[in-house]
């Protein structure tokens, strides 16, 4: 997608070297937009850690990527094991991040070490790519369901939580492949944005993307969405998730469950768009078997924006002597859901809707 | 209620001129213990506006202290009338602003003109000690609440959102008044504090309240309180509210509602404390009868806090171009609440419940 004309991706090998991983720091977005230069495993690995990239698929591209550069110092297979295993520590939530893993072990176990490297590079750039083709397959698809909410006169008011479009991803996003989809063949589109505290994903990266893209959005504190629904001024929820389970319950960044049940409670659709490399088969019950990152309670108790005088400044807002907690994500159960919005197509959240589209896990 | 050992009221009369009203400027709360002092309707108004103070029970006698203050400079009764209105105006959505003008009116308009200023200011500090009075009331039968959530060897974990604790009433809250006299009676309680975006009410009012009280809290992000209940971290919910219908729905903060949802979902009782003066008796559907303030998009997009040199900071937390909105309160349907916490007892949210505690209603 693009910024200010120039077209960018969450992750990408430097064309000029040829080795170098490129990275937009997220965490100075959407005040400077900093291109980072990752040139080793540990610096893969601390771009995931602390959230200069996030998001499910892309944290799944650049520890595929932080693979490679790993290898370029040590292409044995014990250094090999350790560097998949550094990378696998840094987020627990999102099943990417072990999926693309476990790809990348698969293909280069067996490869001679002297290969490894231009192996390694080549499978993590195949799935930066599919990751892409995937998610514009997702686009296609949810642009049917935007489609169907449109009423004339009247733009289609979508809410999503957190950031799961092309910041998110290798490009394109999740669940604003469909907004973007929509926006792109005419449809008039409104998207209220959450916030999404504490890390400020929605104010600071979806209201950034949306509006780099000209979409129209309006950001809204997370208390807000429930309201908004009893007045009808939602049509469709759309958000990403970190993992799903194959019965279809869905981990995504905190308070996705309070939105699902106000979706339900006011019969608007709630929709989880996701790559199949983010469901999950070998758990069925999201709540009891999802592990739950732990944030520090410093990302709660601090915000950081742009004072008045330009500067970026992190600010206190409890007192100092408050503890605070941050659980990173929730599960919302199947239940509350409408269905997947997945590269294949759209299906219930259940198991047997989820093996209709992709029947090799039965 | 205390702070370092020194007894505040939420609103109080000078003791030294016998007339200038004292509040404490919540906009500074926690970072600086501002004490106010306003002289005329002017001022009062404006406290109200910009939530200097805010809370239904404390803008309500506010309000009747506002008053008896307009009439100090003109006691005619066209004065008495138009600075009724002024302080009406100055915010939509509680209903005990109404409420304790309507009653100053009932008792000034056939008062003479040359009494009028000492009849204000007894009328108002007798709506201010009845406040401190209900709310005391609150608490004893809000602890017994707390007393069967708890069970031996584990605090009580509470959850409330906003604040309506002293700070938003005279003295001891409305929701935390059961808190504060479980925490006297010598109950563990731990309480879960919702930061309460966007202005932050629960981290910087109630967390700070809680603390200066000895009352072991977390803060949290608003979005976290679902996950916690999905998990059994919650015992009980308590909230205040701005106005209840006679047939109990409560309109409270923006983001009571998603709470409640959550309660019910995973079966947490969640109450609501209110002094009669917040039941409005002449509505019952209060989706669709109680007006819900829209405040500043600004109040969205940028946060106040302390800076790292120790000033007070507002900092921008959204793109300058993306819009916000403010709904400021949501409303939660009576199906939702286990009850109500009155002077008078607790009670079922359905208009036979509230009837049976306060008859002369019927």
């Amino acid at each position: 997608m693009k910024i200010d004309g120039t077209s960018y991706r969450g992750v990408w090998v430097d064309p000029d070297d040829g080795w170098t991983v490129r990275i937009i720091d997220q965490t100075k977005l959407p005040w400077s937009l900093d291109i980072l230069r990752l040139t080793n495993l540990r610096e893969a690995a601390h771009a995931i850690r602390s959230m200069q990239v996030r998001g499910a698929p892309l944290i799944g591209a650049v520890a595929a990527f932080g693979l490679a550069l790993a290898l370029r110092k040590d292409s044995g297979a014990e250094a090999l094991e350790q560097a998949a295993e550094t990378l696998n520590a840094t987020r627990p939530t999102a099943v990417n991040l072990r999926w693309a893993l476990a790809r990348m072990l698969t293909r280069l176990r067996p490869t001679r070490a002297a290969d490894r490297v231009a192996t390694a590079y080549r499978e993590a750039q195949a799935i930066a790519d599919e990751d892409v083709a995937q998610n514009a397959a997702i686009g296609r698809h949810g642009l049917g369901l935007i489609q169907h909410a449109a009423k004339p006169g009247r733009a289609v008011n979508i809410l999503t939580h957190c950031n799961a479009g092309w910041l998110a991803t290798v490009d394109w996003g999740t669940a604003l492949a469909p907004i973007y989809s929509a926006h792109d063949a005419g449809i008039a589109v409104h998207v209220w944005v959450d916030e999404t505290r504490p890390r400020n994903q929605g104010a600071a990266l979806t209201a950034y993307e949306l509006g780099k893209h000209g979409v129209k959005h309006t950001v809204i504190a997370d208390n807000a969405g429930g309201h908004l629904m009893q007045h009808g001024q939602v049509d469709l929820c759309i958000v990403g998730a970190d993992r799903v389970t194959r019965a279809g319950d869905a981990a995504n960044k905190i308070g996705t469950y309070l939105k699902a049940l106000a979706a339900q409670d006011n019969s608007v659709p709630f929709y989880v768009a996701v790559p199949g490399s983010t469901i999950d088969w070998s758990i069925r019950d999201g709540l009891r078997d999802i592990p739950i990152e732990e944030r520090s309670a410093t990302e709660v108790t601090t915000v950081t924006g742009r004072a008045m005088d330009g500067s970026i400044a992190t600010i206190r807002v409890a007192p100092s002597d408050s503890p605070a907690a941050y659980p990173a994500f929730d599960v919302t159960p199947a239940r509350l859901l409408s269905g997947l919005i997945t590269e294949r197509g759209i299906c219930p959240a259940t198991e047997s809707g989820l093996l209709s589209l992709f029947p090799e896990q039965a």
